[in-house]
């Protein structure tokens, strides 16, 4: 079970004193899903933080993991300062969502899990969000794969990693209006700009029409079902948005945490 | 690909110059697409006889193989005696549904391949509408695993396996009224019939709500598309109908052809 790195391996490297205290997170989709199993796994608690109207199906889901969860108004509150307190208040350790290197470690096993499978790529196609994902996959794909060319996919709003690239520094843009919540970061961290720099070749935009599309088509054709962050990757590779295809093209579909109702009203299908 | 297997099986042992004139089979769903693929990977051509209301996402999906798409009404034409009459005219080799050794070896391959990437089962659970999926998997999997329990699932109202396997002979029921229009048959296949009556250990029955039930619990816990005759032997173990789950249990899910309005009308999240 590779894929539970991704949450294991910032927890699991915690000193044991530490773990044991119990582990703490600020995060609605996979991440909290993700440090919530890891606790569990690892015999220790959970302590999720979550903007009050997250959808019942991710509550249920992180809290079915055994996670306690804990609520914020996302529009009045700042999740980083109101998690920081929370871990400090209660002695847990905070994992946060990308800006650590275990967190950007786990995350890339998504790459050497799909290059171990699928084998030789030309290309590699990534969504971009707080920039860990593409971080750690662009790390493991270009040790596996040298010449390997890494993709990363922003909606059109939120393209403050295209635009850092392109400047050469963190930019930040206005906060994305786009069905990609789970990319609708204003700014690069600082921790995966610095990787990302190096070893993104590319950062190609969708607008949120593409990314209905693609999930639509991998809910008819692949089965898969995906939310719009999950299906960025996929919608610039189907609406010709990452130039021409060279040769064997890789794409990490990266979320699914989606209710069916948000899913149908997003697709347009009621 | 041993998936391709399924379509495969029947129409890569047709003679040459059969195969040389095309293939013809009647399905909206699955058998629809599997053949019109396999027609054009063995080169040659299909013709595939669909109800006119059949919905324009399988109709794509199967013209997207390269199929040729006859429609017949379904509330006034027999689709058997259609497609028999088409393929005699134009000298095509009929690909049955079911009842027929190729494609039940064929339709084996699911619980060969599920045995073969999960390893020893207690029990297989598995949907069953013509009895042809059930058949090669029962089949398959007591070749491997001789002790192995197989259990059948059928919808409440087309519990004609049922009542055929207590009975010792083929009974029909009336024409069943069940969302899970793939196991809407209402009488077993003799050649399939045959193989399950020495083959399934039980057959369990679910109702349209519990089969509801497990597609929203595979949309929104497990990311993957069922159609309702997909999800039927996943329901029968989510609400607990297959008796004490005695210890490992694989379950085939069969089919997630669907489009996504139907789909969350059926669960009921419009």
């Amino acid at each position: 079970m590779r894929w539970r790195l991704r949450g294991y391996n910032a927890a699991s490297r915690l000193p044991a004193e530490q773990l044991a205290k119990g582990i703490a997170a600020y995060s609605s989709g996979n991440h909290a899903q993700a440090v919530a199993l890891a606790a569990r796994e690892l015999g220790t608690s959970a302590v999720i933080l979550m903007p009050e109207d997250t959808p019942d199906s991710k509550k249920e889901a992180t809290a079915g993991y055994g996670a306690e969860i804990v609520t914020y108004d996302r529009y009045t509150g700042d999740r980083v300062a109101i998690g920081e307190a929370l871990a400090a208040d209660r002695g847990l350790a905070l994992v946060p969502p990308y800006e650590h290197p275990h967190v950007i470690a786990g995350q890339g096993t998504a790459a050497l899990e799909l290059i171990e499978e699928a084998g030789e790529l030309d290309a590699l196609v990534v969504p971009v969000g707080g920039g860990g994902l593409i971080a750690g996959s662009a790390t493991a794909a270009k040790a596996l794969l040298p010449s390997v060319r890494v993709i990363g996919v922003e909606p059109e709003q939120g393209d403050d990693t295209k635009r850092s690239l392109e400047a050469g520094r963190r930019v930040s843009v206005p906060v994305p209006r786009t069905i990609a919540d789970g990319q609708a970061a204003d700014i690069p961290g600082e921790l995966t700009f610095s990787v990302n720099r190096r070893l993104v070749d590319a950062v190609a935009l969708v607008d949120d029409d593409q990314i209905r599309e693609a999930m639509r088509f991998a809910f008819e054709r692949m089965k898969i079902v995906l939310e719009p962050s999950g299906a960025s990757a996929l919608a610039a590779l189907l609406a010709h948005r990452i130039g021409p295809v060279p040769g064997r093209v890789g794409v990490i579909v990266s979320g699914g945490n989606i209710g069916a109702r948000r899913f149908s009203e997003l697709i347009g299908a009621s």
